[in-house]
């Protein structure tokens, strides 16, 4: 089996899922009991969070522990719009995730005003349309750092810089779901309010994110209850789920810039093979630093991404055509459509997503049978 | 270790992590991935709810997966009071988990209206109250099926015909933490029309919940993103949780009724043994089928709970004084406040919460070591 879907999700490591076991069969007790056992899984907790904090270069306290990526962005954007009731502008992105647009627009009904910003053809965004956009009525600045459909990068540095010194005040928020664990960046540099990240698409488990907040920061609940993560996000914590996440990132910490390395090479080596085979194909993503080495967004003229999806699976290479959450729609990609994609390549999109385990042979064998996809689509197509 | 701290958390069984391991080994793919991957984690997700729904005599579309217990009670309370929003009159318990308290009192903050019903010095509301406080405001009734501190179930079926006999466009939202898998009942009986439920009460994993929506009942999301689990509950589903949660409830569903007379023996037994060896005590739970078989809350006079909470566990028996989400509080059980319990029995309050695998010698070992932490404090405070 080649894996090529890792920005739907990824597959746990073996260290993560002993980790979780270790937890399930002895430290199961609850962190919020009075009691030894307690105590115990409190202080791995703690452990946890000391590590994520330690890959992110923040402190501890600034890190929460939700339920997912989605959660997270929830949190931040409902949170800080419930906190700052009297502006009402928010500006962000047409290339965001559904966790932040969608979200945006529960807003949008509710009455915010929202600014979308423009971007180029590879997706990344205008920053002079940034600053003619901020003004007084502005409290949140939503971002997305690496795009989940075509890999694009923003200059979270540069937008950071823009928004702060327009007003201290605006919130900066960023969705970094597929940028945790993939490239370098520094949270505080980029001056950051809250990050939103997931434990699935770094080799953790699913159903355990986590949420970034500044320390002088200051959001709304959006769940109530026991009051759990200083009150941020009740419910008795995700305790295996949290340690499983904390051990993949331990891992991660050690491999990042072999592992960057050494897929980045792969991505180019495959997209070699590729143009060396087939005519008619369009590069989505940047093969340089402004865009994640671990995704490939590629189009071939006159195919349909689906069929290559299925043509793909016979022989247990797995692709898929836009992100995950979207893949089911019969709509466009809106990702596709906000870079101007012409229709006769965006129909014929697949995103390939690398992991740190595969090899040239994969990278090969995956060319050939793209290619074989291709040629056998166009032949019908064409006839 | 002699485990009984229950209603905080249980131990996963081993079936069940391994059902976790094998879906995080070979199952990891994304549900809404369009591939082969995706489509066998999704079918593993439907039969997942068709082991709950067939569990709880509902349809597989009335029931969504959450993040646990604490997201499924606000899902639902948050959730219909913004689908409901011409009536603002809210009647709950004054003994309903944080979970619900908590959410409704934001709803309060909002410019709601809510009535605490009264209640015996059991913990068993007054139904007489709650057909006094109907009125044509009201949109909500949300009660706690069993309690969490003390045991005591709430009559849903009566309550349910109350509700429903005066006005059948009330809510009836039902916190079933503590009551799912121990205790009988009949959702549709009770013409409830939420359910809230957790995996890690069940001897399943932290971090999935379930709620019951009945199919006529419309909600609002609190969280928005993909649109998964119909639009309530975006973000990637907690795939091996879930599949770890299906698995606990179908080894329940063979052996509840079995369980459950051994668990009322053991907890019966335990009373007698501790009637038998110290004077001064007060059971502030139902022996019978007013209470839940898994749940003995009992006061020792002049005695501090959470000294006996320690001295017990030197000897590897945990137990809890109130509820883990609020036993690290230092205020009084706002349960016990409720049923009028006398300082000097409160401040001594222990609860005790069973399982199935506990043994009558783990009572004996038990009641020989609550004896002597009770007299142990009690020489000590009285000298």
């Amino acid at each position: 089996m080649i894996y090529l879907d890792n920005c739907a999700t990824t597959k746990p490591r073996d260290e993560v899922i002993q980790s979780m076991v270790d937890s399930m069969k002895v430290g199961f007790g609850n962190p919020s009991s009075l009691h030894r056992m307690g105590f115990d899984v409190e202080k791995q907790i703690k452990e946890a969070r000391r590590v994520i904090a330690d890959y992110l270069f923040v402190q501890e306290g600034e890190i929460i522990f939700t339920s997912g990526g989605t959660e997270s962005n929830n949190i931040a954007i409902q949170g800080i719009a419930k906190k700052n009731k009297k502006r009402k502008h928010i500006i962000t992105t047409a290339i965001e995730h559904p966790a932040a647009s969608n979200t945006i627009r529960e807003l949008e009904k509710q009455g915010y005003e929202v600014t979308i910003l423009s971007n180029d053809n590879m997706g990344r965004i205008d920053l002079s349309h940034l600053k003619d956009s901020l003004k007084e009525d502005t409290f949140l600045v939503s971002i997305i750092h690496v795009n989940n459909e075509i890999g694009v990068i923003q200059d979270i540095k540069e937008i950071g810089n823009i928004i702060k010194d327009y007003n201290k005040n605006i919130h900066f928020h960023v969705d970094g779901v597929q940028s945790f664990g993939k490239i370098d960046f520094s949270l505080y540099k980029s001056k950051v309010d809250t990050f939103a990240f997931s434990s699935h698409k770094v080799y953790g488990p699913k159903g355990v994110g986590g949420l970034f907040i500044s320390k002088n920061t200051k959001l709304e609940p959006i769940l109530f209850g026991g009051g759990q993560e200083k009150g941020i996000r009740s419910g008795t914590e995700n305790t295996y789920g949290i340690i499983g996440f904390a051990k993949a990132v331990q891992l991660l910490s050690k491999n990042t810039s072999y592992e960057n390395k050494k897929v980045l090479d792969l991505k180019t080596y495959l997209v070699d093979e590729l143009n060396r085979r087939i005519e008619g194909i369009k590069i989505n993503s940047f093969l340089d630093e402004k865009s994640s080495p671990y995704i490939l967004n590629i189009s071939f003229s006159d195919t349909r991404g689906e069929v290559i999806v299925h043509y793909l699976e016979e022989d247990k290479i797995f692709v898929s055509t836009s992100s995950a959450c979207s893949s089911k729609g019969t709509t466009k990609s809106h990702v596709l459509s906000a870079i101007g994609l012409e229709d006769r390549f965006s129909q014929g999109t697949i995103r390939i997503c690398f992991s740190y385990d595969l090899s040239y042979e994969d990278m090969t064998f995956t060319a050939e049978k793209i290619t074989k996809a291709v040629n056998e689509i166009r032949s019908l197509t064409r006839r």
